[in-house]
C-alpha cells in the first residue's frame, strides 16, 4: 500500500498541481504546424523534470524535441520507463469551442482544453507521482526513465529510428503509457491491444488549373468526380474494404476475448447517443460494434478537399483534388503491406485523364500486449487502489506508436494505465480531463512504482 | 455599311474605352460575397450609360440590382435589348493569379483581371458602339433598351420573377447578347444553344461533432467515406449519370448539327493540351467531345470539402461533408425534374448514421434558339463586317440563363455575339480579353444596330 505521505501530498496539492497542469496545456503544441510553440513546451517540461529532482534533456530527433529525464536511486531497485506526449491534435475547428482551446479552464470538476487528457493531463499524472515521492515519500521507489514525445498525434514519424538508437539508455524492467482510457465511467481499464495505422493523402490532378465547368464539362475528366468514385469504390455495400489482401493478415479474436468483451457494459445506444448519431454504422456488416472498433481494420477519410468550398456557387471543374485517408490496423497487420495495397488499388482505378499522387503520412504497426505479467498485475493492483476497482481487460481501436515501439526495440510489454474517459472529447472541440482522474491518476502512478518496488523486492 | 465616323471614333478612342473598362473591373463584384461592390459597380454602371446619354436606373431584384436604361430614338426604328452582367466570378484561387485579379493590366494584347472576357468586357464593348453612335454617328440608328444583371455567375436565381414582371417594359423586336465566345481564334461564332442548370450542394452529417477515428473507426458512418460512396455512384463506369430519369427528356441531334459540328476545326489534341490534361474523359462514352460538351447532359461536382484540410494529418471521422454538384441539362431537359431526381437518388442512397440535407442555389433551363431569322441575319452580317468572316453556328456547353427567360417570357431569340476565346480562362484564374475583340466587338455591335434599322427599312 502506498504510504499515507504521498496520497495525502497529492491530497493536499491538487490546486497547485491543477495550476502547473494549466501552464502545460497554454502552450498551442500542434506537432504539424507549431514548430517553436512545441519546443517552448518540451523547455517547460524539461525544466520541470528538473524541478522534480530527475536530470533532463532535450534531444533531437528530426520533429519536435523529445524529452528524456533520468532519476537513478538503487542498482538494486526496478527501473521504470514512462512515456507521455506533450503534442496535441489541431484544434480546429474553433468556433464550436465553447472556450479558447490553449486557455484551460476548470469547469463541472473538468479542465477544458486542447490536450487536457490527450496526453497532457495523462503525462502529468505521473509528473505529479512523482513530486509526491520526491517531496512527501522520501525519494522515489523505483530508478526512473522518462519519455516525452512531441509527435504521437502525427504517428510519431521519426520515433523508430531514435529509440533504435537509444535501445540501452532506455532499457528498463517495465513501461508504462497512460495515453488511453476508461472503458466507461466507473470502470478503469487497462488496455492491452492497440490498433495500428496507415495514413496517406492522395490527390488526383486534372486539368492545369480550374476551368469553366459549363463550357469543358463532359469533356474533361472531373478530379472531384474521379475522387469521389475511387474512394467510394474502397468499400463495398457491406462496409468491407475493397483493396486487393487487406484482410490477409487480419488475425481472430480468442474465444477469451470475445467472452470478455461481451461481458463489459456496453450499450450500443448509449454509445451512439455519445457521438451524436441515431444509427452506428460504417463498419463490416457481420461484426459487433466493439469487434469493429477493436479487433477489425478500417479505411477513414479524414479529410476531403476539392474545388470551391466557399459560399453560393461556383462552377468549375477543380485542377485537383485531395483525401487524407487512414487506415486503422490489427494484429498481425503491416502497413507497409496495407500502403502497397493502396498504392496498387489507386493505380489500377485511377481514370484516364487524372494523375494520382499518395504521399504516407505515417506508419505505425498495432500491437499485442502480454495480458499476464508481473508488471500488469502491479498495474491492476495500482488501479484498484486508486479507484476502488479491478480494471477491466480491454483493447482500443486508435493508435500509440511507441507502444509497438517499446515492445519490439526494448523488448518490454508496457501496461498501458489510461486516466480518461469516454467523452473527454479527444480530437475534438472542447477536449477536457476530469479533475478527480488527474489526482487519481497521479496515486495509480505512485502506486504502481511502489507496487514495481515490492514485487522485485519479493522475486 | 457600318458609317467611317463610327469605326473612325472606335479606332480613335481605343486607349480612353481600355481605360474606363479597367474602372469597371475593379469593382470585386462577385454575387455571392460581394454586395457593397456588386452596388458599387451597378452605380457606376448607371452613371456611364447615362452619360452616353440613356436614361438609366437602377432596380432592386432581390440580388444586387440589376441595372436598366433606355434610349427612345424614332417610333418607327427597331427596338433592341441588349443585355449583360455585370457580377464575376469569385477570384479564388488567388494564388494562381500572375497578377491582382481586379487591378487590370494589359499585356500582349491582352487585357488580364476577373471579368475580363466575362462579362464586364463583353457587355463593355456594347457600351463602346453606343458612345460612337451618340458622339460620332449622329444618334442611335434603334431604340435601345439596356439590361445588366449582378447575379448570372450564381444561375440568377432571381431573374424570372423579375422579367415576368417587365415584359412590356423590356418588349423589343430584337436581343443581342454577349457573354460566349468564338469557336476558335479566327472562327467568330453565333452560340444557337445554352445548357441549362440545376447546381446543388449535398450535405451528409454523421456524429455531432468531430470524432477520434481511431476509437470509433468502424463503428459511426463517416460522412465523407458515405459522400464519397454517394457521389461516386451518380456514375456508371462509362461515365453515364445513375440517377433515375436523368436521360428522360435529352433531344437528339439533328443531321444538319452533326453535319455542321463535324466540319468545324476542332482539334481534339489541341483542345485537350489547351485546358492542361494529356488525355479528355469524364463524359459518356459512345459520344464525340463536342456533343458531350453541348449536346449532352453532364453532372460535375465542382466542390468538396469535409474534415481536416490543412497541412499533415489528423485524424478524425468529421461531423459533416459537403459537395457541391452542378449538373448541365440540354433540350429538353427541365431543372426542376432533374433536382426532384437527385433528391430521389439521394435518399435512396444515404447510408444508415448519416442525414443528408439538399440545398438547390440555381436551376436554368437550356435553351434553343431559332437558327433562321432577320435579327440572326443582321448578326451573321454584323460579325461579317467586323471581323471579316462570316460566323459559324454553335453550341455552347455553358449556361447563361438571362436567354433561355428572354425567349420564354419576352418572345424573343437572342442573337448570341460572343467576343471571348477559348483561352480566355473563363472561371479561372488569369482571365483575359483580347484588346483587338473588345475593339472588333464594338465594331460588330455598332454594326449590329446599323444593319437592325436597315432590315426594319427594306421591310
Amino acid at each position: 500500500m502506498l504510504p499515507k505521505a504521498v496520497t495525502g501530498y497529492l491530497e493536499a496539492y491538487r490546486e497547485e498541481h491543477v495550476a502547473k497542469l494549466k501552464e502545460l496545456l497554454r502552450f498551442p503544441s500542434v506537432a504539424n504546424s507549431r514548430a517553436q510553440d512545441c519546443r517552448r513546451c518540451a523547455e517547460w517540461l524539461a525544466g520541470h523534470l528538473e524541478a522534480l529532482g530527475l536530470t533532463a534533456r532535450m534531444v533531437e530527433g528530426g520533429g519536435p524535441p523529445n524529452v528524456l529525464a533520468e532519476a537513478r536511486i538503487d542498482d538494486d531497485a526496478p527501473t521504470l520507463l514512462a512515456y507521455g506526449h506533450y503534442d496535441v491534435q489541431p484544434p480546429e475547428p474553433l468556433e464550436q469551442w465553447l472556450t479558447d482551446p490553449f486557455e484551460p479552464v476548470v469547469a463541472d470538476g473538468y479542465l477544458y482544453a486542447r490536450g487536457a487528457d490527450d496526453d497532457k493531463g495523462q503525462l502529468f499524472a505521473h509528473l505529479m507521482a512523482i513530486e509526491a515521492w520526491q517531496r512527501a515519500g522520501g525519494g522515489l521507489p523505483v530508478n526512473l526513465k522518462v519519455f516525452l514525445e512531441g509527435e504521437e498525434e502525427i504517428g510519431s514519424p521519426h520515433l523508430e529510428p531514435f529509440l533504435s538508437a537509444r535501445t540501452e539508455e532506455l532499457s528498463a524492467d517495465a513501461a508504462v503509457i497512460s495515453d488511453s482510457e476508461f472503458f466507461a465511467d466507473g470502470t478503469p481499464s487497462i488496455t492491452y491491444s492497440l490498433r495500428g495505422l496507415a495514413y496517406v493523402e492522395l490527390t488526383l490532378r486534372g486539368p492545369s488549373a480550374d476551368i469553366h465547368s459549363g463550357s469543358h464539362g463532359g469533356a474533361v475528366t472531373n478530379p472531384i468526380n474521379a475522387l469521389t468514385k475511387l474512394v467510394g469504390a474502397m468499400h463495398d455495400a457491406g462496409g468491407r474494404v475493397t483493396i486487393d489482401g487487406f484482410y490477409d493478415d487480419v488475425a481472430d479474436l480468442s474465444d477469451e476475448e470475445r467472452g470478455e468483451w461481451a461481458a463489459l457494459p456496453f450499450d450500443e445506444s448509449a454509445y451512439a447517443a455519445s457521438v451524436g448519431v441515431d444509427v452506428l454504422g460504417g463498419g463490416e456488416s457481420g461484426f459487433g460494434v466493439l469487434e469493429r472498433r477493436w479487433g477489425r481494420p478500417t479505411l477513414d477519410c479524414n479529410g476531403i478537399v476539392g474545388g470551391y468550398g466557399g459560399e453560393g456557387s461556383k462552377t468549375i471543374i477543380p485542377a485537383a483534388a485531395t483525401a487524407k485517408i487512414s487506415m486503422r490496423l490489427v494484429p498481425d497487420q503491416r502497413p507497409e503491406r496495407i500502403v502497397a495495397g493502396f498504392k496498387r488499388f489507386v493505380a489500377d482505378h485511377t481514370p484516364a485523364g487524372t494523375v494520382a499522387e499518395v504521399k504516407v503520412h505515417a506508419e505505425a504497426r498495432p500491437v499485442m500486449l502480454a495480458r499476464q505479467s508481473p508488471a500488469m498485475d502491479a498495474g491492476r493492483a495500482a488501479f484498484e487502489e486508486a479507484f476502488g476497482r479491478r480494471p477491466a481487460m480491454i483493447r482500443c481501436g486508435a493508435s500509440v506508436p511507441v507502444t509497438e515501439l517499446i515492445q519490439r526495440l526494448l523488448g518490454l510489454d508496457a501496461v498501458l494505465m489510461g486516466f480518461g474517459l469516454p467523452d473527454d472529447n479527444l480530437h475534438s472541440p472542447n477536449e477536457r480531463f476530469r479533475l478527480d482522474h488527474l489526482y487519481r491518476g497521479a496515486v495509480a502512478s505512485a502506486a504502481f512504482m511502489n507496487n514495481l518496488r515490492a514485487m522485485a523486492r519479493r522475486q
